[in-house]
């Protein structure tokens, strides 16, 4: 009988753990409420009509296939019993408790509203693949309503989207936003011609926090170039169904608010039953084991390290991947009695693009890179690391189609509706 | 002021209608209750994760992109007031009013369950986009939850699919759920190999009625061999949410039943206040003008008219298609004082595929195929008719990955449910 390894989360982190330990002598139960691997950097680009679902999504099953030890559970943790080494699992056909020898916690991140309900009510996120359909879903929905709309108060509103936050997707998806409206749509509604306002908020007085000043400055020109408009040093007072109030008072009527301001550790960071830091996050150590458990461990975006300089290491892919990897090593260092590995980050660098052609990196702490040629660094890289070679050739056929044509084919509005008569 | 044409359905024949009328001087207002159009012959291979959503539908306003006398308008319709020339419409924002100078009624056919409210409450069917994408979710959580059940009576259930009527879609989605069960996802359960039974029934003692004798025989041998087993004059009787009982009083234990045994004219065909022919089907004469009323056409599936021989015209793509060229024909003719058309079917002949290598067809009613020659015919002529250049290239893409490596990466179980805490 096998070492077992339970894995909960089949995101980025997990899916590098699960691919580590699948050439070791160890059974491993990957867990995830989804079937699927999101591809997260370019959920906003399902939300924006780009790309369609599955090309950012890989099932879990069709990665694992050839990996006879590694087998897979659809389900929701809701218990983690740290003493008697079991989870309980909510799955389709009730509850299911299992044991581990090992368990590494990969959780990832969620969205954090900072206690605000209406905000948590009235705003859409893009944290997972049904979150970006359905903001897809009421963008193209607005539109089709807007070019009925005799009023032209309400038809501006429909047509107005804020997006608060000004990380990386916040910029990515008002960028986004701002094209698919007035470069795409724009063209197909013959009655009335539609113009729409795309506003980004963001509380500091610069954009992109962890990028050089250069960068910074560079992503908010090349932001306002492309037409959004980008209010900075300014927050969030309060939403309603119909308009957006910032701090300084000044209230936006819109029906469209994206929230990218904030996130948190998942819940399952609660369920270990140790002192967390701040968001939420777990606190490991350099092996990347919870601080005063045995034989658990936890990576990426849910935990929290300080770097050398006392500084925790950011909520990245990179990270969590690389933290992953050390999991899987230190746990068959303990299996087999050799040595532990530490945690250090190779930081290659981040990117984030605004729309065609415009972009910024900051890569190897070293080189900066804007304008076209950061927009085809970009390109390539999320094609290269995109799971799967047919999701990249599809993907690939989709960005030249977009690019050349202007046109997007995933604007399907379809919803999981009752049957009804058809036309 | 151009003369104003109101067509009802974007489907094959509304879709059609609105293509030749685009190059007239009328403004034409198109309705349907999706912003896209359906290639209904492929609905199944999304239903069975073979192709994605949006690459068997188009959104409707990049079609008519171009035309800027083509409104469209995202809606149902609920009244005709053939009287005052006027439709009711219901959509997001309310009801609109909209007058006509002529109208194109192209409903299409919805399923009919003949009054049975268990079919109708237990089954699935395949008339939309948004029904093959709850298929397609259903039988995925089914598998997931079998592989994790220890009851193998249950997990028989599980596993089994009934599929009810052996016409085109039966016979094609019986065939390709069968490939799916057990040439992709076998593979991929580990834990526990899991086969799948796929029982399909048919009430005549024969299947595709309207093929010959020898293609009836063919499509019944291919099934078989590829594994579904044929029940041949044998009618449904009841059904559960466990279970489903046949007029011999066979049952058979499974939670799914997909009905593909009967379909009605759509209930617009009522709205029109004429005698309806069987199935709800609404007379028109060769001009395709629906008899007893002025300025209103009617096309495709919905309407009921003779052949020469006295048999009604069946309810296919190319009869709704060529009904619609006489009808955007005869209203130009109608505006201008030209001569008329009637219709008469060029019959090019009929297919139905049944999985990898597998299909039949009779052609020109002279030549028929089968299998491997009829299968390769089926599938250049669906690329062929597909619309839209990237669909195409997309649709070619999964369909070579597909048959090279078995695999289905379209399988992902994506709902619009409520946003829950990320694991």
């Amino acid at each position: 009988m096998n070492p077992k390894v339970i894995i909960i989360g089949a995101g980025f982190g997990g899916l590098e753990a699960a691919t580590k330990l699948a050439k070791e002598p160890v059974d491993i139960l990957l867990i995830d409420k989804n079937n699927f691997h999101t591809f997260t950097p370019l959920i906003y680009q399902v939300a924006t009509c780009a790309l369609d679902p599955s090309e950012v999504a890989y099932p879990v099953r069709g990665i694992f296939r050839r990996n006879r030890n590694v087998s897979f559970l659809l389900g929701t943790v809701t218990a983690i019993d740290t003493d008697s080494q079991t989870i309980t699992v909510e799955h389709s056909d009730g509850q299911r408790s299992e044991h581990y020898d090992a368990l590494i916690v990969a959780g990832g991140s969620v969205y954090n509203f900072f206690g605000m309900e209406d905000v948590a009510r009235h705003s859409y996120v893009l944290d997972e693949l049904s979150d970006a359909v359905r903001l897809r879903n009421h963008i193209l929905r607005l539109f089709e309503k807007a070019v009925w709309e005799e009023d032209s108060a309400e038809r501006a509103a429909l047509t107005t989207m804020v997006v608060v936050g000004g990380g990386p997707t916040g910029i990515e998806t008002a960028g986004a936003i701002y094209e698919l409206y007035n470069h795409v749509l724009s063209h197909e509604f013959s009655q009335r011609k539609l113009r729409a306002r795309v506003v980004l908020v963001e509380m500091q007085d610069h954009l992109l926090a962890p990028y050089p000043h250069s960068l910074q400055h560079a992503a908010l020109t090349q932001l306002r170039s492309l037409g959004v408009e980008v209010i900075l040093g300014n927050g969030l007072d309060g939403v309603s169904a119909d308009s957006v109030t910032l701090s300084d008072g000044t209230e936006i009527p819109t029906h469209t608010l994206i929230w990218s301001a904030g996130v948190k550790a998942s819940p399952l960071a609660e369920m270990l039953g140790v002192e967390l830091a701040r968001a939420g996050r777990v606190p490991i150590d350099a092996q990347t084991k919870v601080l005063g458990l045995e034989n658990v461990y936890a990576v990426g975006d849910m935990t929290y390290l300080e770097d050398p300089e006392g500084n925790p290491y950011p909520m990245l892919i990179p990270v969590a991947q690389q933290q992953a990897e050390v999991a899987a090593h230190n746990i068959m260092a303990a299996i087999n009695g050799t040595a532990t590995k530490q945690f250090r980050y190779k930081d290659r660098g981040i990117m984030a693009t605004i729309g065609r052609k415009r972009a910024v990196a900051w890569l190897y702490n070293r080189v900066t890179l804007k304008g076209r040629l950061a927009w085809l660094a970009w390109l390539g890289l999320h094609l290269v690391t995109l799971l799967g070679f047919r999701n990249r050739l599809n993907v690939l056929v989709n960005w030249t189609w977009n690019y050349f044509t202007y046109d997007r084919s995933a604007r399907l509005l379809l919803e999981q509706q009752q049957r009804i008569a058809k036309q």
